[in-house]
């Protein structure tokens, strides 16, 4: 089968590989029909993941088509359109029983990463009956790629942890795929007012289509003063860091209403300075996650019912020959004004 | 009257101070049986808290009866015990409303800080309906001035930030009097192993008469290694940060397992390190908080129905006249072995 | 003044009354702009609340601006124009620190029940600064009428302790104000469906464009079956009794779902069997509430930023002296096809 | 092997059955080391559960040690001794990945009901990874017997759904074997008062012993009055129905307080009647829950750490060769002062 394969850092191919098989009873190998890429993808090529090696395959979102199903499978068979998710679930271990299938002992994030990936005509799914959704008939499925990790990720570390409520002011930090996200099912929660911030105008007139109803270019204008602004001198409800980086944190902890949550979304190579000079007494939470999916089947419902979305955040298309063509737009995402570019057969 | 009184750092004195009077028609006057010192008065001995002017009366805890009550008191009337409460909550504002009382627009902490307070024969309480308690009768006094502050800030900003649960495994990063009250409060969850890390081996000692199941001596060992031992590896659930300085913050981010609560008691001068780059996936929560005393109620149940005994936190007395003396004491805590220092009439 | 009085079962005036007057300090005399009737106000014509006695100026529900103010007013002064709730709340007691202000033990609903009430010229309100709420300048005051009772009601009953989330599949049983009420605030957490259940075609049409995914005329159609037909035969996560009799309420119990919600918004005059026989195993919460209108600042926030229309609910306008009409218009209020009648001046 | 054998209404016998053995994958046979007997098997005897057909083997509770362990199985092997849950989780479906595996597709209550259960020397457990848990090495496995069904179902149905909190008064309705395990779980949180109301004076003696506060014979007392003479004629925080019958869930309904919780443990075979006239402005919660056993890690913690002692509710012993003996004893509890009875080989 052809796939996109990782050389170390800033080398990949799109070559022969052999074709995906079952190696365990709870596997499930998947045909992929659609596919994307992910900024984390971009880290990897850029070798900040040296956990990766010469090899993988790499991708860990796609929709695709049960190929065959290991002998102890039972919620799939062959020919049952799924949903990959990012996060793979073993459904036994401590971790997964409570929910939190980040830390899965056996699973996590581990495709595209630690064992082959999505971006290939076949990939292999440990733990199937767990770590895939089923493609409802009739469903775009499209929208449906956003539900293996960027619409997870920006709902869960984000919105939930964030606690958005009715009425509240919330600020985005980092309008990117996830931040977008984020904004997308914020809205789910009806927020008075949604404040986008990101250095790219672009994104930030795209985040205004999509819900925004104050949007800040942190290049050009002093975020805190016209959050301050904006909220009567108290500071936002929640803060979503969606980018990663000190600078960004630390805005939101700027910004931060007393008895307000700060939603860490953003993967840190640093780290930051916590103010608790001036937060000690703030009555604040913070919090970081990596996403579980455990929200997948309620996103799942919101997407059947039209409730949000999510082929919004697709920008480009391409074919899954073309794969090494989709990379070269999303790392120019701001030149090619992208956000989620989508690949398929 | 008499009173002490801050003269700017490092210059107190129990003088004579006209009587304390009501100023509004909400107010009450207290006249004072029982209070104590906190480390905070000792932080403004210091100059740490510029607020703090010359002729202000200290302290902020305290139990007493009322001497005057304002027309518009309907809670209290002459003769009634009461337990004061270090935060003023008016009751009426955005902050009252949500139980968030530490942020109240006219109270919050102000009494033995912006307003004269409890160390002295009378004090002024404002908002005397919301913020005054009764004392139920037959109660033992001296327990209940451990109600003014110490109890709810371990047990709100400490245990119920930190999410304390049945069979978790908690630490306690700081064995002075909030911590001992954290100590205290948390076992109203019933954690299966509480760890109390200090550098002071009676406080140590004493943490173990009060319900430690480990205790760690952090001068003398390595903190990290021992608590990975007791938790497989994994780091505790909760992990209650009642110190105040960066090392011991940092601690806790070095002991908290996947999925845990980092519970911000201490107060704080100056930033910390947070170290995103290995936590930005593990799932934790930050808190911060200024006690609320929105507890105060349910805490004055659990004394009442003797689930908790906080006269155990006292290890000294004196008389008020005595106040100076108090001060020395509690000062030199670790030579003097003292916890809480009691002030009465 | 002119008020509408209550003189026994049946017999209603628009007659002269001494203007309201300040009692206590904490009070303040509004002078009324817009009020309503509710159901509840039908209730006592018809002699179901043996409590109201001859004499009582009836109503509830209002806005207005502030005649007079209490010296111990704080938070309004004369000439603001303000919300009233239905619900007193002193701010000072058990319940009313615990957000409970339904049962405040001075207050709770009394305003047209226990004490004259909103249907007149101006009305007392007592502890003005916890029972009334600030119009934002610049409001359309007509909406403002609808968070008196009918929005917190349908909200914090039924939405609210029904935990309504994204992706659920809702019923509200009752198309009158009320469950309209509920029907606009569900919205605010994003069900996939919300289906409206009533004998009232007109009203299952207003439903519709209100947000209702479906209708059921429970006159015509068997419920129970065409509900488990739109839920998989699993039935609703959450119903919303919103009528008020046996019927409606074991109508809940047939179409809740394992794991659902019923939550109890109806005011009851009997008893309801609940078939334990068959719900004892169903993990399912039933909860009852009088509104505390503990939501009204975020039900503000919504209206204010334009996430909800409550004017919508306005059917019928009428002049303050047009009252009895009002009645009449309200009594029959399928004939009239009424949903809230705006009295103003 | 020998198996206690259901043969239709008040007909068993302790017979030779066929060995149990592995039918799936996700199978294990476990050998039975201690087991014991449930009310339930008492109604399956009287043929209330007509879906109990001639020849199942009984039983839903035991501590065992695997036999043999079906090749899909990861979490146990032969020789690891465990605790079977009386609920089977498959771990995959929509129910038991949301924590409510009483309502798992394939498995929930089955064992000793719709398969042969654990009144037998061996016993066949579906789903074994989802459905068994460790015993850890030096445990005493008779207390770890009440962890297959009694304690969660007291802790879940009863302590949590009742939201017990410190400092609360609650009731215990019930002081049978479930209702005990709710007494020693609701100590977890600390109430203040725990009345048990029940109507053998030997029960309720045991019930002082294990910490209830107050106890009343509602066959010699008026309960309404006595706890309203305890609770300041508020009625109770929390009253969880251990019994299931209408006599003893209205009287939850008459002694519960505004704001509380009736969290209903019993299994109900008749409606009964739910008072809305009076309840539905009283912002209470009931709740019902077949129990889910998502909480026995958390009690294993609990066990291990001896904050509870569950080993006290076992008041009599035999051999599994005696069961048709502890049968005997069990359906005449009160007069043999019975609570559990243990049967080990």
């Amino acid at each position: 089968m052809k796939a996109l394969v990782y050389h170390g850092p800033g080398k990949k191919s799109w070559e022969e590989k052999p074709k995906s098989e079952l190696k365990e009873t709870t596997d499930a190998v998947v045909k992929i029909l659609k596919t994307t890429i992910c900024g984390t993808d971009l880290h990897i090529m850029k070798g900040d993941l040296p956990e990766v090696t010469d090899g993988r395959i790499l991708g860990h979102e796609g929709v695709g088509v049960i190929e065959e199903a290991g002998s102890s499978v039972s919620n799939f068979k062959k020919g049952d359109h799924v949903i990959i998710s990012c996060v793979t679930s073993c459904g036994k271990c401590e971790y997964c029983r409570k929910g939190m299938y980040s830390h899965c002992e056996k699973g996590g994030w581990i495709l595209g990463h630690m064992i082959d990936g999505t971006q290939a005509e076949y990939v292999r799914i440990p733990y199937a009956d767990n770590s895939l959704y089923p493609v409802p008939a009739g469903s775009d499925e499209e929208s449906l790629v956003m539900l293996s990790d960027i619409l997870p990720t920006g709902f869960e570390c984000g919105v939930l942890n964030g606690q958005v409520k009715p009425g509240d002011i919330i600020a985005i930090v980092g309008a990117g795929p996830v931040g977008m996200a984020a904004l997308l099912t914020a809205q789910f929660y009806t927020p008075a007012e949604i404040i986008v911030i990101d250095q790219d105008d672009n994104r930030l007139e795209v985040a205004k289509t999509f819900g925004a109803t104050h949007i800040i270019n942190s290049a050009k204008e002093n975020v805190q003063i016209k959050v301050m602004g904006l909220t009567d001198g108290k500071g936002v409800d929640t803060a979503i860091e969606a980018v990663g980086v000190p600078a960004t944190f630390e805005l939101c902890e700027e910004i931060i209403a007393a008895g307000g949550h700060i939603a860490n979304v953003g993967v840190h190579g640093k780290s930051v300075t916590l103010h608790l000079e001036t937060l000690w007494d703030r009555n604040i939470s913070i919090t970081t996650r990596l996403v579980d999916t455990v929200t997948t089947p309620m996103l799942l419902k919101t997407v059947q019912s039209k409730k949000i979305e999510p082929e919004k955040l697709i920008t480009h298309r391409f074919k899954l020959d073309q794969i090494i063509e989709a990379y070269d737009t999303f790392e120019h995402a701001a030149k090619e004004k992208a956000l989620k570019v989508l690949i398929e057969i």
